[in-house]
């Protein structure tokens, strides 16, 4: 099964977040304020939204920061996404 | 009966959920919160909605993932539906 | 008397609600919230409102839902009506 | 004196609202619920309003339903009025 | 010194209110809700607020009633102002 | 170092605020409710904001009324400034 | 790894904040409120953004002036920067 976003949503896959902190302890990712950075792992049409045209700026596989209370958690065969409009992407995290 | 949606609506009948814990254990639907997986049941006819053109992109029979907090709940004949704007729907699930 | 609706606002007639419980139960309208299924009693003209085109699509004698939070209670001559705007007309009842 | 409305306002008069109970007994208005008919007094020009055409659709001397919590109460010469938009207008009343 | 209004903006200065009773005691302005009547003093020169057209209705003046929850009061040489957009509005009040 | 605003924004400088009671005491500005005349230190160069077009109307040195509960508080060298939209300014003083 | 903003985001760097208080103590960054004052990091393209036409107008190495609550704090390789609009941009500073 796959999820196909409408119009402007993005279908995003949240990285794992592991965190040593300064003194060396490594805080499991549940312990902390949930990290903002994902993958794009499928991306809607744009196209007329609302009456206002948006061309989508992201792909799949583009690791992004999107903002911290935007977006619809769903669960799809034991998987946890996030699905956020294009306008809750603040950036693309490039390597 | 029937329920034909007006403008943008459109009609969900809820999708049965059932899951099993990690442990094994089977949880019936309604111990969990609220299931976003739902059929589409109808499909209003779109066109211009408070000043702006809208085409309609879900069709009769789909699985979709819609917003959480949207939608109205309504009975008929003993059976519950949720009624949607198009763009309370979040992602077409596709097998 | 008679209410003729301005614009797009829709005078309602709510439907009398019975219902049997699963155990066979008859419940009185009033100890239920409130149902959301009604008959559509006149029809304001449509038109230019706040600056949008605005097309009726309902007619008088339609049964229709509307949403739960929606429209004002009025009573004339000892009947009580709501006056929705169409947008909180969810969908038609079609027999 | 008299009020002369900028804009969409309209200026009403509340209607006098007495009410016998089912049982029989007079209730005076000011135990009730506000009563939301009232007598259109004076009428704006219309026109355009933050950018949108309004076309006024009632007239002095209308019988009319407005929404239950529009409007300003204002006290001219000892006599009260209710000031409201047009959209805060639900309905004529005809006799 | 003045005050020059931008925009839709138009500076007000309120009307002493004296009131009496229906039994005959005369209550001093401050002792009541804030008086809505104000004579207007100047006028901004209107034209595009907000990517709207805005033509002024109200002249220097004029004897108006405004917004009870309106404007914004200011104090000018000891002298005490409201400022209001036109918008709020509500009627000209004509002797 | 210079503060060189964006768009419609406009920095202030608040004016001091002395006062003397009707009693003839001296309150110190800090006592007081924060006044709301300031002087026009640097204006944005406008343009279209929000796409909408918007032409500045106040210039370096003029004296203003701003909206009380408009802007932000900066702070640089020492001095506090105000930014404020243009929108929030609501009347110039002129001596 | 570098964050690349889309529309019109903008990625800050805050300045550090060290100041000394009038009787010449000094108070660290943390115990104070948040220093407003940031250096421009990386600028997004501009251009739609909601159907609005967006020329952006800070560049890479701008110190500006941002507005207190905007804005979302995304931490990258152990650097926390800011991601707001550029609307959320009160003023650059200029030396």
């Amino acid at each position: 099964m796959k999820l196909v976003p409408l119009g402007d949503k993005i279908v995003l896959k949240q990285l794992e977040a592991e965190e040593t902190t300064k003194s060396g302890i490594v805080l499991p990712g549940q312990a902390k304020e949930k990290p903002q950075e994902a993958e794009v792992i499928a991306v809607g049409p744009g196209g007329n939204i609302d009456g206002k045209e948006v061309v989508m700026q992201v792909k799949v596989g583009d690791k992004v920061i999107y903002s911290k209370y935007a977006g619809t958690d769903v669960e799809l065969d034991g998987e946890e996404y996030i699905i956020v409009k294009q306008n809750d992407i603040l950036a693309i995290v490039e390597a």
